[in-house]
């Protein structure tokens, strides 16, 4: 976790040392903190954030106050200190009180504190494969035990951290059924349904109509390209197999991105920007396409990237091209970030054992399968990305921490 | 449904008037078509795209070929026309065939032909009202009867058309009981659960915290703001009311979305693009943030207007500016906005009756509630954008048609 570093010991010594302006037409509340720093508040912001019961519901913790409400140079009759923070009464009487803390917090112009989060340790292959064949359980490889995880919270939390920190981790000493294999997954979230079912158990056979069901090389991938919203985690768990192969290749997608982006920054803007559509139409009753056709490197409204969506095997036919140019670039930029997924530096490899599934998150961490004989028999589940980061957060950082800055 | 009105017989009388150039470095397929339109396709986009049972599964509809592999200057060594289609023996000696319609239905260069799909009937309150006054059985009003729904997948094309077109569609002579309302609903798809549970039923109370359960007024607003994927369907039914108040206002957002474009065009730039942060946090167990901060309205990467999101309960405390400035224009555009969607010509507001639920579309279409007293019971349930789109395109165009353009 990277731990917000300011010191939160900002509140003045002395009260007189903060400066406050007239709230009037587009007037501001400035603050002044000890540090040096100072922050401005907008009147209107300020009369939309009001902490009161009747503005903000205390159990739902929702807004209650209709914002279009507000004329947009709302003014204030007084501004006093009050306490550990500012209360404010407003043209028309209605008051309002904005702890320090919480104005700190939430301090826009300019940013001040970040809320908590897990920093992610990003991997290659050959880190990781070079302590699994020393000893499978070795430090370096990220698990957690079964019972600790069934046992309280804080299991949860030590797995989700896993997770979060390393896009996977292994759960040792599980039982070797599918309904304890179920409730480890419940731990986190519920299931998500898809199409295909629920909570799943398969013996190798072509029922279900993707290749994924079938015995053949599954070269990396990401699952579910073909949803708007692709499974944010998917836990396997190997209950028996009587054969050879079938092996799970992993590779860490972000780690994959950077190295793109630092041999051939051209094929990552192309994987940036470049829409692909997709679609899962093997069982005759569905026809699954996402609502837009996305890049294969996804990146939040700050730029960071967020997300892979890679199955070439789910691609559907190409034929929306900004230019015919762009065919040719995007084919080659597709080649050069293959060879970097399919590299012996950056593919962990290993066989999956009973007793120790292994869950991953989708949307960072690629997982394939070597081709297989004999007779093998998974079960496993998806849980989305918003109730798994729901848990991560609540079980790590703690109810008020995570409120603090709604 | 728009047909797209190109005339399908454009297979050449005489097969000598298609041009072959030849594929080399860079080289492309070209094919003269009857109404004078010329596509050019890449070698690389073709071998990537061969449709033989070697190179895509015929049953899961899966690409088998590595694309990678395929290099990027690949050539052929003959091209012939074979019957309906052309032939093209690659350097390697692959053969791939690709009929005229797959050639003419994925030409990128340009696009000649676009996938079947629904127009959409945009509507204001006013359009409705005059008609539901009148008549609430009234043609103009969407509408199925359940017992041609529970029928077969006719009554289902004819459902999810209404949905389509309008946004939202009665069901008529539906059994006033929670059973028949669930099944009615799998008859699009799976009930999509959440951490409020699957399908729902509810007599007002506050055991869920949430505003939704409440008894106040509720301004019209798009459920799941605070998800990644917001629901794509929500359905309401009630099954009994003994008080006063709880009409359903609804308004269509795309149609509220196009007059905010002509009123105030600075204002419709500034919600398509001013990232909105939002929670859920009411129930002790969960804080659910979606994956980024999403504008309010969403367009896919054709800038077509495809999602509305608006909550303002749901709005957490928003402190990503790109300036300063930006917060006064936010809360200028929000009540601009704001105002359209409150006016009498755009809320269509109604009563909704035991044994006719009313099922809408999310992503477009904004819902509310007027405050009400006494005991009122309702029931419903979310569906997913993608599996709700997936059955509309397969009961309304049919597999063969859908699979067409993959």
């Amino acid at each position: 976790m990277i731990r917000n570093l300011v010191n939160r010991k900002y509140l003045l010594g002395n009260p007189n040392r903060i400066l406050f302006r007239a709230i009037s037409t587009n007037g501001k509340l400035v603050v002044p903190w000890e540090d040096g720093k100072t922050s401005k508040y907008h009147g209107i912001w300020l009369r939309d954030s009001c902490q009161c019961r009747e503005c903000h519901h205390p159990t739902t913790l929702q807004r209650l106050i209709n914002s279009s409400s507000i004329p947009l140079d709302i003014s204030a009759d007084s501004i006093t200190e009050n306490g550990d923070g500012v209360e404010i009464t407003w043209k028309g009487d209605h008051k309002s009180f904005y702890t320090y803390e919480w104005l700190r917090d939430h301090s826009y112009d300019p940013v001040l504190v970040e809320p908590p989060s897990i920093k992610e340790v990003l991997w290659t292959g050959r880190d990781l494969h070079n302590s699994y064949v020393k000893d499978p359980y070795s430090r370096d490889i990220p698990q957690v035990e079964f019972d600790e995880v069934m046992r309280d919270d804080a299991g949860v939390g030590k797995w989700t951290r896993k997770i979060a920190e390393y896009g996977f981790a292994f759960v040792n000493n599980t039982p070797v059924d599918e309904k304890a294999t179920e409730e480890l997954c419940k731990r986190i979230a519920f299931v998500r349904p898809t199409h295909y079912g629920g909570f799943w158990k398969f013996t190798s056979d072509m029922a279900k109509a993707d290749l994924a069901y079938s015995q053949e090389e599954l070269g990396v991938h990401t699952d579910g390209t073909y949803f708007t919203d692709q499974p944010g985690l998917q836990l396997f768990h190997l209950l028996e197999h009587i054969g050879t192969g079938g092996e799970t290749p992993l590779v860490d997608g972000f780690k994959a991105a950077e190295r793109l982006k630092e041999l051939d920054p051209q094929a990552y803007t192309t994987l940036s920007t470049v829409p692909v559509p997709a679609h899962a139409a093997g069982n005759k009753d569905v026809c699954i396409q996402p609502a837009d056709s996305f890049p294969i490197l996804m990146h939040d409204h700050k730029g960071l990237l967020v997300q892979v969506r890679w199955n070439s095997d789910d691609r559907s036919t190409m034929r929306e091209w900004d230019t015919p140019e762009q065919v040719l670039e995007f084919y080659r930029a597709a080649k050069v970030w293959s060879d970097i997924l399919s590299s012996q530096e950056f593919v962990f490899q290993f066989q999956l054992q009973p007793g120790r599934p292994m869950i991953f998150n989708n949307l960072r961490v690629l997982h394939g399968r070597t081709g297989f004989e004999g007779k093998r028999t998974m079960c496993g589940a998806y849980i989305n990305r918003d109730d798994y980061v729901s848990r991560l957060r609540l079980t790590n950082f703690g109810r008020k921490e995570v409120l603090r800055f709604l």
